[in-house]
């Protein structure tokens, strides 16, 4: 429901002179009359992002600030604070709302991120935690999801696939290495894996009015991913699992084949960054296979 | 539980150098490179601040926003933009998604709120709504819930009591009096009632370290309470409903006798405000009947 829900909404939401960027990138970008600041809200929901019956209630806590970092990463914006708002079954107890708050507290202090205020409410029905993150752009802006041009190379952090092990709780958000590149490099565009490498390049390249050409064999693949498809090999390669998983919160670069260079190169922090592919001119994605063959490429991942 | 947690968060979140008004008050101050912003956000749920199937779908998103912008309003911030979650059942249809987003689009045209963005999930559970809220503070920075001195005046805007027969839907957020009486006149401090006026003064008074004195007589009852406390006797005097009802998102405002006159004889805006009462150096919370004696006064309201 959500791309049909946000083309509407898209559409049909005024433009305003204070929000230069608004619905449909990670994050929005306001400019208030002393200055700009990033916000972005993200909602996790118990049986959907978590199962609050079956872990640790910090890594509850620790997730729902850890995505909205990711999204200000995105956007190479320095995080500053956040609010968390939740809505809490009568049953839990107060031990284990504390616990999920010790979660977003070691994430928050790992960030040097505020935690600034939030609403707390109970009902009778399962968790949900919205937590609204804050930050400040550097003196070069932002990055966005639209900036990417044809011919530019498709970089990615880290590596996909298979986060339903473990990594979608306990992932560290790319702000480091966000904020260095930005900084050392001239990026062109950005977005965090949040839904599946190949569903959310597809959203980059299309934002970017370009297409993009995914490397098959260069994808970075996690050994997760190959655990999955040992486990279950009807649902998919290790590939498959790269490719559409989601939840893996690594970023998808767009620069010059020049810079990519460089910064494949740059040893100077510990994530490796790979490129994957390249953006073009015509629309659509496609998997190039070893030999150099194109195959379209439908993109997949988790539909919210 | 709200109450005991917020206390235990005080407590546990350490104190930051970029925001100089954390937990506790009605919205976050947050000190930005390159400014200040004004945070706040609060969730509603289906079932305890709506009922989704009884009411029209536009009221709920309404409701959302104005609910942060009285937030906004209680410290005197101008509100800039607005970020919106929602946990969404599967079975709610996109129209009735539309509904509460034409909701918040009317609320925010009102106001001159951008909407910047969000993030929209489904579930198998009831809807929840998370808005954030972003203002900026006026020159003269913003007013606070700690800010109330004895022998200061209890000002209050419009009526209380009885808001469920509808006014808890479709109450005007107090944004555009707060930054008049803000730009015109020295206030001490501020907060809005959303719990109940008794527990929302009484919330007001400790964090300012005083008591406060409520004039029975004075304080302004709705036609709403009239009229609830005589369907039902049983569940309280019209006074009762106006100290404990909550849900009013009128401001209370703390400042000296002698602007207190000049505010109440203000004429300049729309809603009656009002002297209710005192602020005084001893603890508690106290209603003065017509005859001047005092009763100590349990707060009451809705606890979260």
């Amino acid at each position: 429901m959500e791309s049909e829900f946000v083309n509407w909404l898209r559409a049909r939401v005024p433009s305003h002179p204070l929000v230069p960027i608004g619905i449909g990138d990670d994050a929005a970008l306001l400019s208030l009359a002393s200055g700009k600041c990033v916000v972005t809200s993200d909602m996790l929901m118990d049986g959907v992002d978590f199962v609050l019956n079956d872990c640790d209630p910090r890594r509850i806590g620790r997730k729902s600030l850890a995505v909205n970092l990711s999204d200000l990463a995105a956007m190479a914006a320095k995080p500053v604070a956040a609010i968390v708002s939740l809505a809490v079954p009568t049953d839990v107890s107060l031990e284990v709302m504390k616990m999920i708050y010790e979660g977003v507290l070691e994430m928050a202090d790992e960030f040097g991120v505020a935690l600034a205020g939030g609403d707390t409410n109970s009902w009778k029905h399962p968790l949900a935690i919205s937590v609204t993150a804050i930050g400040e752009p550097t003196k070069r802006g932002v990055l966005m999801r639209g900036g990417a041009r044809a011919g530019d190379v498709i970089l990615v952090t880290g590596q996909f696939g298979g986060s339903i092990l473990g990594r979608h709780f306990d992932f560290r958000p790319r702000v480091e290495e966000a904020l260095y590149l930005h900084s050392r490099y001239e990026l062109h565009g950005a977005m965090d894996v949040s839904d599946g490498l190949s569903l959310d390049l597809n959203r980059l390249a299309r934002e970017s009015a370009c297409g993009a050409i995914l490397d098959a064999s260069q994808v970075p693949i996690s050994a997760d991913a190959y655990r999955l498809s040992e486990q279950n090999p009807a649902k998919g390669s290790p590939l498959d699992h790269a490719l559409g998983d989601g939840e893996d919160f690594e970023l998808i670069i767009a620069t010059s084949p020049e810079t990519a260079e460089q910064i494949v190169a740059d040893r100077s922090f510990g994530v490796p960054v790979t490129r994957v592919g390249e953006f073009i001119a015509d629309p659509g994605l496609w998997l190039r296979s070893a030999t150099g063959e194109c195959h379209p490429l439908t993109p997949h991942g988790y539909e919210h």
